[in-house]
This record gives structure tokens, sequence and C-alpha cells, in this order.
């Protein structure tokens, strides 16, 4: 595998388990413990996405284009 | 730039971010969502350093290699 590659991998396969965790954090009763970690999972995936912008990297290769975070928000 | 260069600008410069919110955790009193909030974030820089691990990259190249996560733990 090419040196670089795995950074591009590695960032792929972090999007996709933060996702995982983001939906996870849906539930029917809210703790305000639960409501920290949403929140706190939903602020480092919204970082991920602007940063990506600011390297040029497509929100596509991440698995983050159609990918509505907002709708994590919207329960409040 | 090389093509596949920015991943790994992008992952160092991520850490660093998260390891500025992380230390910006740390307060003299927490409510429940506070420490909800803190425990995300450690929960996903573990994943990080974890997934660095899984893929063969040195935590010293994401600044993780001294990093004591734990102690924002200790409060507990």
């Amino acid at each position: 595998m090419m040196e670089n590659v795995k950074y591009k991998l590695y960032l792929q396969d972090l999007v996709a388990i933060l996702k995982e965790r983001l939906e996870g954090t849906m539930k029917e009763e809210y703790s305000e413990f639960d409501l920290g970690m949403q929140m706190e999972c939903y602020n480092i995936l919204d970082i991920i996405k602007q940063q990506a912008e600011a390297f040029n990297i497509p929100l596509a290769e991440l698995g983050l284009e159609h990918y509505d975070l907002e709708k994590f928000m919207k329960r409040r």
C-alpha cells in the first residue's frame, strides 16, 4: 500500500465510525448527559466537514456529501 | 502539494483541534451536559488513537504519542 494512501483510508474509516456513533445517539428519551454526548459528536463531525472544505477534500470522499448532520439537531 | 499528502496534514490538524477541544472541556464545575460533551470528545480521541494503531499510523505523527487522554477521566 502506498504510504500516503493509508491516511485517506484511515479518514474514510473514521468518518464512517463517527456517523454510526451519531446515529447511535438518537433515543426516545435523552438525559442531559446524552444530549451533551450527542452535541459533541455532532460538533466534531461538523468540524470534520468544515476542515475538509478548507483542505480541498471533497465531502463525497468522506461519505459526507449528502449527509444531513442537521437532522440530529432537529429534536431540540 | 502531492494529492495524498493533504490527508495526512488534514488529520494532523484535526487531532490538534480535538485536543484543544478536550482541554477546553476542563472546568471547575460540570453540568451533566458538560460531562457528556467531555466524555464524547474523549471517546472520539480514543477511537482516533485506536484506529491509528490499526492503520499503522505512528501516534507521534498525530501528536498523540505522549498525550495522556486518561487525565481527562480522572475527575469522575
